[in-house]
């Protein structure tokens, strides 16, 4: 019996727990599995009563007869471990956990030693809706008929199995098999995605997710689902929290969680959306299909019976960068409200779906919708439907319009922002990333690999990787020697200071021996602990860069570019990709920053070195290549672009262990 | 009998151009009329049938018996111009015109001189839900019951009567008139908010809108619905649209038609929503409430039976920057979703709407709402909610319990971003701005009114206005003698070079007589015309402000500051209000500059004098105040501001007639 069998095509269930008092959730699972057709046994366990719901019940898991393949447990937390023990104790291979309140430890490390997978704790449990498991506490399951398809779902939230199949169902939308991964103490997010990819019933896969807990896992089982032409689509929680409150650097406050996040997904081929609707919506416009990939803004051509319906999904479309088209017409919008038939409708959407010069179209169908299908929406099911990507938008409250598309398998939207989000996603979609075997980097022998470096070991890991750094010496007491020419910077040499032009700890513009000895006096008496100077060469260029390097808790190292100074933070104005990135993958990623515009050439300002400034990114991301890299964070800014080369000025650099 | 009578409650309607083939669009209205129930007397008009689906009909109106209140006409464009002329012959006060492609100049000047007022064309007609007048083609009235409530719509879209209509019926939100303006040739939506405001049936006035076509009418209407304690909705198309064109300064590319008109909706107490549900959905958040007016972000406190559901408003509030607070707990969210019952439900939310530490109270509710309402749904109808604004969003479908809610009058969502939405629009709701009456300005009689003014020109104009300019000179040829104490920066003097930088009409840092001399040179073989030189001294301060005077061609006067150099144009970073703005208003204006923060004290650099600052954002605003003034743009760019003072160095003024 594999892992998949047991939990979504168990012979026999067991449910631990189970209550006679049909009011009480834990009788639920109980009703809706009978509701719903499950075809195997069910074994409910209770410690007081010998028949549960009408069906004969057994005093604990060590009574109950026969094979199970399946408990679900939610017995108090107290009460977990020794249910945990007893399926261990008589093969159970997969215990689904709705209890929470157990021991901190959790459950899971007793389990594995006995042979138990463990699903949860905290889960709602699970539903296969073609094969009729409605293994659940979920109170969504009291509707009648759940509807059957090919997408499947893997939430974080118990809560969201019932949004998704009863929003589903309002609109004609199927689901194949639904997970509740709870608290993920065994079986976790990546593991179930892997199942799903080798699922013969599932065509696309759908996650809620409030985090990510085994970030390589799920971008292998991703990758899984790519190649077995599996669309995956998340929706993801904690988009405004803000960065990590440790953070060290610029690099570290910018790349909090979420914007890791949405590197990840990209790099492993996952689509991300915005809102809630359209992760449920969003299904039969990705299905079979593949990632566009395109190389740039996305054109979408629009037909419709409603200008001000149209425009209302035109214009989200166009806050997304999305271009609107209309092949052979000056208006950019195809609009038959007073004159669609619905002949004329299926041409003007067939001569779309048909045209070179549009990458996806748009269909509204206004007031019509609702009672008059024949005259807009039987001709988009008419329609050559399959030749490109078509997004459907109803205007109207039209339940069966959207279920007699999304039978036909046309994507159909109930709001234009939904509509939107979702041809936005599709278009952003991309293939994992495949990286070439690159070259491992090493760490430079006389480097600390503990605390942070100070300046000048800063400047010399990074001369280290190929990047270009200021002309720089240290100067010593007392007489601060040294053969910089004028003019210079001078800054106290110490590990200690994170923000050194706010402690006084810099003096820039220095244009001679006299000015270099007062600023020196100057500076130490702010900074006593430091002797030694750095004496660095003043430098300027046409603009100013963050380049940045971090281990991300939750996704690894990444790679960051950002406009300089202050920008990069005040404005968000930066660029993220899991690391390391190639210069081709840099050069796409000094494109995505609008402070970093000056250097491509804005209005009739001279063009930077971009190509310079990508080899630095590229140079710095391959920190990630050293084995066991001691590296938290590096960051350096600026980095000074010129029209020829860039240069680094000042470097940041501290360690994942601290003294 | 008055416009409103007329329009909404006649005695007797014309269908002019009725169509007797059931079929047809034109066929309708007459049967919209008797199926909602229209208790006055119908008349279809039709040249070839003397019956039109049962009911008499005549062929033209002069052959109509007795008064008619209202004709709505059908017929092709050529004929509109003489069912208008039998309108005006025999006393008809309304004519709602469905028809396009009459000849462009309209009917609506032959209509005024008639004495008929006319609504459209390419109207969709009217609905007046409790009076049962559905007189409209919008094809979603073949609906069966029409629900009634007192939130008023108005429309540019005809589509969106249908699109409202019906979205609330699903939830049980019900309307009490709803207009399609089309083209507004004569009766606009200023004029229907108006006798909105003044109906008694309605409680709350949306608006779908394109555009807006009289501003002062639209603004006065709203301060008359505020007044009358009505709240007004805009939901507005066009937001991704680019500014005007031919903008002849950053100004005018800035304050685009959009961002001119979210100013102009603040301005006169009008509440913007995003999404258009939002629009549906938020009439019962404000029904009966006035503006919060809130000084500060807004905070909401939270209970929720579904961790992640909550999660999902929450984390949206957050994109909009409003705090989650808990009182009394130290979850940011009372999350009830293991412990629920409905005496519990009932006492956290009551709790919560009393407690002086939040502003609006968020309630969540899972699976449940969908079958158990008793819950978590009675238990907030129960509650005491009208002691603060009350939002509740239901996870999974649950028109039931949406239909519950809404008959209670609590506002109630479908999705988790109209709620995030609605509150926020409403937390950003204000009272209609009143100006303190302010001392006109005057134009200075020695500059010209036509044109553009020349740099000494424009920083003449700023001077009259109590604006603090650079000290300049106008050096003249051939010794280009001046008085300015270098270091000074010297420009070509001419009105008609726009963008002098890039022209190389600026020399910037000339140190002194021999440099202003190679400078001048120079510069007057790149700009030939250009005979003087201005001359003025060099400025630096600690940041750089771009502050601007439009007259916008939609809603009049605007003032805008943004942050200097590029900044402004590339982030979209700065704040716009309807001109002249005091000088309290304006600091809240540079309040909403993210790249002025480095004056407000970012991290340890210096603060700048933010009041100079707004001084000089309220004297360029008055230019609003000069009679017939000339400008159509005028801005500073950049204005140096100080840690003491500010100090304009380069001014743009472009007149509104040209040469």
């Amino acid at each position: 019996m594999t892992l998949a069998q047991a939990l979504f095509a168990p012979r026999a269930v067991a449910l631990v727990g189970a209550s006679g008092d049909a009011a009480k959730n834990s009788a639920r699972p109980l009703r809706f599995l009978k509701k719903h057709g499950y075809a195997g046994r069910i074994v409910p366990i209770n410690a007081s009563r010998s028949k549960v719901l009408g069906e004969p019940a057994f005093g604990s898991l060590a009574e109950a007869p026969g094979a199970i393949d399946h408990a679900f447990i939610m017995t108090p937390g107290d009460w977990v471990e020794r249910a945990i023990d007893e399926c261990g104790a008589r093969g159970v291979p997969v215990a689904t956990i709705f209890s929470d309140g157990f021991a901190d430890a959790g459950p899971e490390g007793a389990a594995r030693e006995l042979g138990v997978r463990v699903l949860g704790p905290n889960s709602m449990g699970l539903i296969d809706v073609p094969g009729r498991v409605a293994l659940t506490v979920n109170a969504v399951l009291e509707m009648d008929a759940l509807p059957a398809g090919t997408t499947s779902f893997v939430s974080h939230s118990g809560t969201m199995l019932g949004t998704v199949l009863s929003r589903g169902a309002a609109r004609g939308l199927g689901f194949a098999k639904l997970v509740s991964v709870g608290n993920e103490s065994d079986i976790g997010t990546g593991e179930l995605v892997e199942l799903l990819a080798e699922d013969p019933g599932t065509k696309v896969i759908l996650l809620f997710l409030e985090t990510v807990r085994d970030d390589a896992r799920l971008a292998a089982a991703a990758r899984k689902a790519h190649a077995a032409g599996k669309p995956v689509v998340a929706y993801k929680l904690g988009r405004s929290r803000l960065g990590a409150a440790l953070a060290r650097s610029h690099t570290g406050a910018l790349a909090g969680e979420d914007a890791a996040l949405d590197a990840y997904f990209r790099d492993c081929g996952i689509v991300r959306v915005d809102m809630l609707e359209t992760l449920i919506e969003i299904a039969p416009l990705l299905s079979g299909r593949t990632p566009p990939n395109l190389p740039r803004a996305a054109r979408v051509a629009v037909v419709t019976t409603t200008g001000g319906g149209a425009a209302s999904v035109v214009d989200r479309l166009g806050m997304f960068g999305i271009e609107t088209v209309a092949p052979d017409s000056e208006s950019p919008i195809i609009d038959l409200t007073m004159t669609a038939t619905a002949e004329r409708y299926t041409a003007a959407l067939d001569d779309l779906l048909a045209s070179p010069q549009c990458d996806g179209v748009l269909a509204v169908v206004g007031s019509s919708a609702q009672f008059h299908p024949q005259l807009a929406v039987d001709p988009i099911v008419r329609s050559k439907r399959n030749a490109k990507p078509l997004a459907v938008f109803l205007t109207p409250h039209a339940e069966r319009s959207l279920a007699l598309l999304a039978e036909r398998g046309v994507a159909a939207f109930r709001t234009p922002e939904a509509c939107a989000d979702a041809l936005a996603a599709y278009f952003a979609w991309r293939s994992p990333r495949t990286r070439a075997a690159a070259a491992s980097a090493e760490w430079p022998p006389d480097l600390p690999r503990r605390g942070r470096l100070d300046e000048r070991q800063a400047l010399k890991l990074l001369a280290s990787l190929g990047i270009s750094v200021v002309a720089h010496a240290i100067a010593q007491p007392p007489g601060y020697a040294h053969a910089i020419p004028y003019p210079v910077a001078a800054k106290a040499l110490s590990a200690d200071i994170l923000h050194k032009t706010e402690a006084g700890a810099v003096c820039l513009g220095i244009a001679d021996r006299a000015e270099l000895d007062r600023g020196i006096r100057a500076m130490l008496e702010r900074v006593p602990a430091s002797r030694a100077v750095l004496v660095q060469k003043m430098e300027s260029g046409l603009a100013e860069a963050i380049v940045g390097y971090r281990d991300d808790p939750v996704v690894g190292p990444i790679a960051l570019v950002g406009a300089g100074g202050t920008l990069a933070e005040i404005y968000k104005d930066y660029a993220l990709r899991l690391a390391p990135v190639s210069e081709d993958e840099a050069e796409e990623m000094i494109a995505e920053v609008k402070g970093l515009a000056t250097l491509r050439g804005y209005r009739a300002l001279p063009r930077g070195d971009v190509r310079a400034l990508a080899k630095a990114v590229a140079a710095l991301s391959r920190l990630a290549l050293i084995a066991g890299s001691p590296v938290a964070e590096a960051e350096i800014n600026p980095l000074i672009v010129k029209r020829e080369g860039v240069v680094a000025v000042d470097g940041l650099v501290a360690m994942k262990e601290q003294d």
